[in-house]
């Protein structure tokens, strides 16, 4: 369980009401955090492979959001060469239960947009 | 099918990507948009009745959301009244099919954040 207030993040003001979606908005609601969780579940783990992906996702943001998700308690990072450091994240149990909502948003693209790209959601490491 | 130009909306430089994902949160990724789906699926229909949901939404980003929505293809609006003129809003099939999404992220809410409401989704007319 994520305490609200460390979900929040953004408002230090702390939640808005006591309803699911929109303490979970106060987390997972902008155009760039459900991307990262996209590709971890995709099995990139890495800031460069994050920063690779088709969106053009801006090193600041996602240094940011990085930071954000891993205070939340939805990923973990772990340093994995010294000199220099570098690190690389992994989802935690709750990060990887958001499998739904991206699962879901997925699906709804697909259905409802025009031009968007068909066919699975592909298979990562984590999504298995 | 929604337009991913028109659904984008925010970026006059169009989508970021064809990943049915980030063309979902160009149009949908952000704090407030999907609590004005929610209420819908709540059978609310009316400015006022979406200003007195408990998250305290301002007037002009309730306007701007609701003429996003509308000119993406997700709700529509219509007159209930001519002196002065008022509008009910309702959700298109497409808004509808939020539904799968809406549902995901109240469920991931409940199990992973501390302290939110617990319970069912309360049924409005449009969930049934």
């Amino acid at each position: 369980m994520l305490s609200r207030r460390a979900a929040g993040g953004r408002d230090a003001r702390g939640p808005r009401s006591d309803c699911p979606i929109a303490c979970s908005l106060d987390l997972i609601g902008d155009r760039w955090t459900l991307l990262i969780v996209r590709d971890l579940f995709l099995g990139k783990h890495r800031f460069s492979e994050f920063l690779a992906a088709g969106e053009g996702i801006k090193t600041n943001i996602l240094a940011e959001r990085l930071k954000r998700l891993e205070a939340a308690g939805l990923l973990k990072r772990s340093r994995y060469r010294q000199h220099p450091p570098r690190y690389e994240y992994h989802l935690t149990d709750s990060g990887r239960r958001l499998s739904s909502v991206v699962r879901a948003i997925y699906a709804w693209g697909q259905a409802s947009l025009r031009g968007v790209r068909q066919g699975p959601l592909p298979a990562g490491r984590a999504t298995r």
